[in-house]
C-alpha cells in the first residue's frame, strides 16, 4: 500500500513550495516598523526588486495578496465609468474584469477560447476603432494561471503604439514574474501586478505593483475612491524606508532571502531553468499522448502546464488519487475547464529531481485512474533534463 | 559601556513580540489553499476566533493589514456621500476619518483633546440632533494606540439606543482585541476592526472584521465600490473552509498557534494579566512623578501607556537613547503628540519579568536623558507585580 | 543546462532528510534540564522509545553519536582482554571491531565477503568450539550501512541458544531501527546500538542503547574504564526524568516530534513503507541490468541499496555527476568497495515521489557517466510504487 | 495574580538562552557530512574557533557534551594509574576528579572551601614535593559553575613553571569560554575543556578540546583505552574538513552562527559585557544585604553569581517561587551547597534589560519567600548598567 509520508509535493501553480531558508528567514522576531533596522531593510528590498520587474521606477509592496494588487492597479489609475479593455485568456482574466465591473468600470471583454493568449490583432482592432480614446486602459494577464498560456505582451504594446492609442497598459504578471523574462520598462507596461507566492517563492501575503511615470500621472487625476491602495503615500514613505501603515514585516524578511536566492542563481539562469522545466513537462505530456491546453507553441507557459484529459475522464478524480496516494497537490481546472484539465505547476525553487518526481506522480496517477496513456512520457522528460 | 546584545525588547504598542512557537508555526511549508487540509484549518480558526471577538457571527479574515480592515468596514456598509460620525480620540481616529473622507464619505468629526476617549454625551447629542438619520455610522476607536486611552464602547452603544438612532456602530479594536475584554455581540457592535499584530501576537498581515447581522444587511445595499474587501464571497467560501482569493496561509498557521496560546491561558486570565501590567506600568510612571497621558482613570488602557515628558524634554531623544543603549524599541508620540510622549506597549505575550526589564529600561533612559524623575518608580511596579 | 536549485535530495543512507516539523521542534528555546518541564519530556520520550526498540527494558540516550553508543555497549559490559566475536559484514562491522581492539578487547573477527550478512552457521561453529566460554559477547551489525545487507539476528540468537553459550548479544541497529521490524526483547538482544540520524529522522547527535537485564548484570562486574558512558547513573536519574550530565536538549525536542510522526503513521506501516521502497529500488536496479551488492534475497536491506557498477566504471564519478547536476547526495562505496558501488539511501521520512525523483536522478547520472544500462529501470520501480 | 506567560527567563548558568538566529540556523536541513559543503563548513568553524580559545593549535569538536570533553581530555593524555592533581573548587571539580578515579587514575584532591578558586600556593607545594614527577597532570576548573568562583589559571601555570614540573595542565573552561578572557596558548594550558551550551550560546551537544603540542605528544604514549574520544583521527580528518564518525551537523550550523555573533560583537566587547553584568549582579546582591558565595574579589565570576541565603531560608523554595510566579529558572545549590545558595547565570547572549528583569525577579522572589533583604538592590544594579 502506498503512503503519504515524506515531503508533500506542492505542484499547484502557486503558492509554490517555499524554500526552507525563506521560511526560516520569516521566523525571525518582528521588529519595529518605524525603526532604523526596518528602514534599511525596505531600502535594500526595493533595490533588489527592481531588476526582477525590469524597471527603474517605483515598486509598491502592499501588505495584501495579488488580488489586492489587481485592485490597486485599477483604483490608482482609473475613474468611475472609465472604459477598460480586457482579453479573455482564461479564469483569472475573467475574475479581473469582473473586479473592474464591481468597481464601476465599463469593461470591454474581448472573447477568447482559453487556449490562446491575448490576441494582439484583436486588441489592435479595438484600439483603432476607438477614435475618441474612450478606452483608458488595456488589461492583460501575462501568464494565465488557469491555462498555462503566456500572452505576448510586447505585441500588445505594439498594438497600442501602432494605433497611437494613449490607453494605459496594465499587466498581471502574478505567475510569470521572477520565473520568466519580464520587462516592465522595455515593454512599456504602465502597471505590473504581482504577488509573493509564485516565482518570488514566498507564502501569499504580499501584492506588488511596478508603476510607470505615465501611471503615476494618471493617478493624480484618477477618481475611483482609494485609501489603503493609494500608491502616493507609500512611494513617499518608502523614500526613507517606511510605510504609511503597518507592513507585513516577516514576509519582507522572507522576500529579502528570496531575492538573495534569485540573484545568487542569476535571473537569466532562473528563466532558463523554468523554460527547461516547461519543456520537460510538455515532453512528458506529449509522450503520454495527451494534449497541452495551450494551442500555440509561441505561448507555452514556462511556469505551468495544463494537461487536457481525454473525454470521459475526470481530471479531479486523477488529482484526488494523486493527493491521496502520493501526497502531491496538483492544480484543478477552473471555471469552464473544471474537470477537464489538470495543471502542473513547475515554478519557484523547483529542481530537476522534484520535477521528475512530480511527473512520475502524474504518470502513476493517470494510470491509476485508467486514463489511457502511452509509455515513455517520463522518459522523454528525463531525456530533456539530462541533456547538457 | 552598555551594549545592544541580547534579545531586543519590542515594547511598542504593536507589532508585539511574537511568541517563538507562533514564529515556528509560521515556518511550516505552505500548503494548497484549495485542498482538504487547508479547509480544515480555516474551519478550526473561525471557531476559535469567535470567542476572542465575543461574537457568534461571522469573522472575516482579510490577507491585509488592520488598515485594510478599516477600509473593509467602510466600503462594505456605506455608500458615497453617507454621513459618518467619528470621535477624535487621537492619531488613529484621525487617520481613520481621513480614510473615510478619501473614500467619499461625509465625515462629522467630534473634536477631542487626545486625553479622553470618545465622549458618550457628545455622541448622544449629535445623534439626538440628527432627526433625519443622516448619520449612517458611528465610528469609534476602542483603544487609541496613540494615547493609551480606552473608549467606553458600551456607553456609546447606550447613546445609540437612547436616541433610537439606527446608525451602525463601527469599532476599531486593533490594539485591544485579545488583550482586554471585548464583546462584539453584547455591546451591539456592527463591525469590529482588528489586526494580527497586537493582542493576537502575530506579525502584521491579517486584517479582521467581526460583522453583525445588521452590518450584513447594510452590505446588501451599500454602494461604495468594493471587490477585494467584499465580505459576501468570503463568508460564502468560508462555509467550506476556503477563500475566494489566495489567503495568507502561513500567517494562518501562526494564528492557530496564537489562538491555542490564548485559549490555553484562558481569555479571562489574559485580560487580567494585561490589566495588571497596565497598573504596574502606571505605578512606575506615577512613581517617577510623571503623568500618564490618559486623563480619566476609567479609560486607562490595559495595553499601552503614554508617558508625558516634562516640558523641555524630548521624548524622541529618550527613545533614541533607550534603543541605542538597551536595544529596546518604544513607541513615539504621533501627530500632535510628537516628541511630547513616549508610549510603552505592554500587550501580547508579555511576562512580568519582561515588563520589569522594560520599565527598568525606561527608567534608565529617562535618567540618561536628564529627565527629572523621582526614585522608586520601578519599585512601585514591582510591588504590584509581586502582589498575590 | 541543468541546475542545482530546488530541494537537495539527501539520499545517503543516513543522516536522512529530517522532516521539517522535526527541525522546527528542535528550534524551540532550550530549557532548564533540571526543571519539571524537562523531566516530563524525558519520561514521555522513554515511554515512546520502547516500542521502537521492541523492548520493555531501559533505553539509554547518550548525548553523542551512534559511534559513541557502540563504545557504550562495549565498556559497560566487558572487561579488558575479554574475547568478543565479530562478523565481518562490511565496513561498519570492521570499524566496530577495530574500536573493540582499541579498547583492549580480544577480537575474533569472522571473515565475510561483504555481500552476505553474519553467517549463523559460522557463529554456531565458533560458539560450539568455545567450550570454556571465553567469548563474552557476539557483536553483529543488523543492517550493514556499507553494503545494504541485513543480518538475520534471530538466527544468530538461535546459534547462541543452540550451543547454550552465555555470551552477550550486542547488535548495531543504527541503520535499521525505526525503519524495519526490530525486536530487542523477542530476539534476545542484550545491547542494541542506535543513533538519531537514520530511521529516527533526526540530525546526528544522539546515541542510544537498549539494554537487557543480562547486560545490566554484566555491567556490574565489567571492568573496562567508564564514566561518561556509564549506564547506571543515567538509568537511575532517568527514573525521575533527569540525566546525570547535560543532555542534548534540543535534539530531544526533535526526538519527541519524530516519535510522534512514527507512532502516528504506525510502526507496521513504517516498516511496510520501507520494504516497498527497498523493493522498488531493487526493481529499478535490476531493470537497469545492474546488480545489487547483497547476494541473498533474504538479506536485502529495506533501508539502503548498494548498486554494483560494471567493471571499468567509477561509482564516485557517477556520484559527483549526480551531485553537480541534480543536487543529490548518494552514498559512496566504503573501504574495499570504494569506487565500486554507489549506495542509495531509502529510509527515514521518505515518500514515493521523492523516491521516484531519486531513482530518476540515479538513472540520469548513470547515463551521463556512460554506464551501460537497460531502459525501463525507473518504470519498473513506478510499477511497484503504483501497485495497490 | 501573576502569570507565567511571556518569554521564559533561562538564568541558570548554562545552558544559556540560545539566540533565535542560532536556533534558526540549526533548523536548516541536514547535509551529507561527506560532501564538499560540509567540508567547507568545518574548515570555517575551526578557523573561527581558534581565537575564542586563544590558540593557534587544533580544536577538537566532539559530538558529545562537555562531560564527554572532560573524559576526552583524560583518556587522550593519561595512562592507567597515573597520578593527577585536582583542586576542590566546588561541585564540578568534585565530579571531574570522580570521573578520573572511575577511569583508573590516581587522584590527589587538594581540599577547598568552595568559596575560593584553586590555590596556586597549594599547587606549588604539591608540585615542589613531587620530586619524582609522579603527577602527570594538574586539573583545574577555570570557572566553577557551582560556586561562581574563577580560578586564576595563570597563577597555576606559574606554579608549574616555578617548580619546573612537567605535568600537563588541563583546564575546564566550560562556563567561562567565550564569556571571559581565556588564553589557551598564552597561559600554557595543555588541554582546554569546553561545551557548546554556555558562552557559545548553543544547545548542549558539542564538547570541545583545545590541545597543545605537549598534549598531542602525551597522546602518543597515553594508554587509557580510547576510541570514540581519540583526537588523532579527528585532527587528521579535520585537515580536509571531515570527521571520522558522524558529526552533529545541525549543532555545527548553530556554531557557525554563534561564532558570527561573537566575532561581530568582538571578543573584547563580549568579555567587557560579561564583566559589567557580573558587577551589576553583585551590586544587587550586596544592595540586598546578602553575600556572594565567592570570597575573594579577584576571583569573582563574570558569568554567574552564587547568592548565599541567610540561615533558615531555603534557596530551593525561592527558586520554586520564582519559577512558578515569574517563569524564571535559576540555578540550584549543588552538592554541599544544596538549599544554601541560588545561582544567577549571566552569560551568553544576555542584554542589559534581560539582566534587569532577572534581578527584578530574584528580588521579588526573595521578598515573596520572606527572605529579609534591604531595599535598593535592583537600583544599585541599574546605576551600574546605566553608567557610560
Amino acid at each position: 500500500m502506498a503512503s503519504r509520508t515524506g515531503r508533500p509535493f506542492l505542484q499547484i501553480p502557486g503558492p509554490t513550495d517555499v524554500p526552507d531558508s525563506v521560511l526560516r528567514a520569516m521566523a525571525a522576531p518582528t521588529i519595529d516598523h518605524r525603526g532604523p533596522r526596518f528602514a534599511a531593510l525596505t531600502l535594500r528590498l526595493l533595490d533588489a526588486l527592481k531588476p526582477v520587474f525590469g524597471t527603474g521606477g517605483p515598486v509598491v509592496i502592499h501588505p495584501a495578496s495579488g488580488t489586492g494588487a489587481w485592485e490597486a492597479a485599477l483604483v490608482n489609475t482609473l475613474s468611475p465609468g472609465d472604459r477598460v479593455l480586457f482579453c479573455e485568456t482564461g479564469h483569472f482574466a475573467t475574475l479581473w474584469q469582473r473586479m473592474a465591473r464591481s468597481l464601476g468600470l465599463d469593461v470591454l471583454f474581448l472573447p477568447g477560447d482559453w487556449r490562446h493568449g491575448a490576441d494582439p490583432d484583436a486588441v489592435h482592432r479595438e484600439l483603432a476603432a476607438d477614435r475618441q480614446h474612450l478606452i483608458k486602459a488595456v488589461c492583460v494577464v501575462h501568464n494565465e494561471t488557469s491555462t498555462g498560456v503566456t500572452s505576448r505582451v510586447p505585441a500588445i504594446r505594439q498594438a497600442l503604439d501602432a494605433t497611437g492609442h494613449p490607453a494605459l497598459l496594465l499587466v498581471d504578471a502574478v505567475s510569470s514574474l521572477a520565473s520568466t523574462d519580464y520587462r516592465h520598462d522595455a515593454w512599456g507596461v504602465d502597471v505590473t501586478v504581482a504577488g509573493s507566492q509564485k516565482g518570488l517563492m514566498l507564502p501569499p501575503g504580499l501584492g506588488l505593483n511596478a508603476v510607470s511615470d505615465k501611471a503615476l500621472r494618471a493617478a493624480r487625476t484618477a477618481r475611483l475612491p482609494r485609501s489603503f491602495w493609494d500608491w502616493a503615500p507609500v512611494i513617499e514613505a518608502n523614500r526613507h524606508g517606511f510605510f504609511p501603515s503597518t507592513p507585513a514585516t516577516n514576509l519582507l524578511y522572507g522576500l529579502e532571502e528570496a531575492l538573495r536566492l534569485l540573484h545568487a542563481e542569476g535571473l537569466p539562469q532562473v528563466f532558463a531553468r523554468h523554460a527547461r522545466h516547461g519543456a520537460a513537462t510538455r515532453a512528458a505530456v506529449h509522450g503520454w499522448g495527451l494534449d497541452v491546453l495551450c494551442a500555440d507553441p509561441r505561448e507555452y507557459s514556462a511556469t505551468l502546464t495544463a494537461v487536457v484529459l481525454p473525454g470521459g475522464h475526470d481530471a479531479d478524480h486523477v488529482r484526488a488519487l494523486v493527493l491521496d496516494r502520493f501526497g502531491m497537490s496538483l492544480g484543478a481546472g477552473l471555471g469552464r475547464l473544471t474537470g477537464r484539465v489538470l495543471r502542473i505547476g513547475h515554478l519557484g525553487r523547483l529542481g530537476d529531481l522534484t520535477l521528475a518526481g512530480t511527473l512520475a506522480g502524474v504518470q502513476m496517477g493517470l494510470r491509476l485512474a485508467g486514463v489511457p496513456i502511452d509509455p515513455g512520457g517520463l522518459d522523454a522528460a528525463l531525456d530533456l533534463l539530462r541533456a547538457p
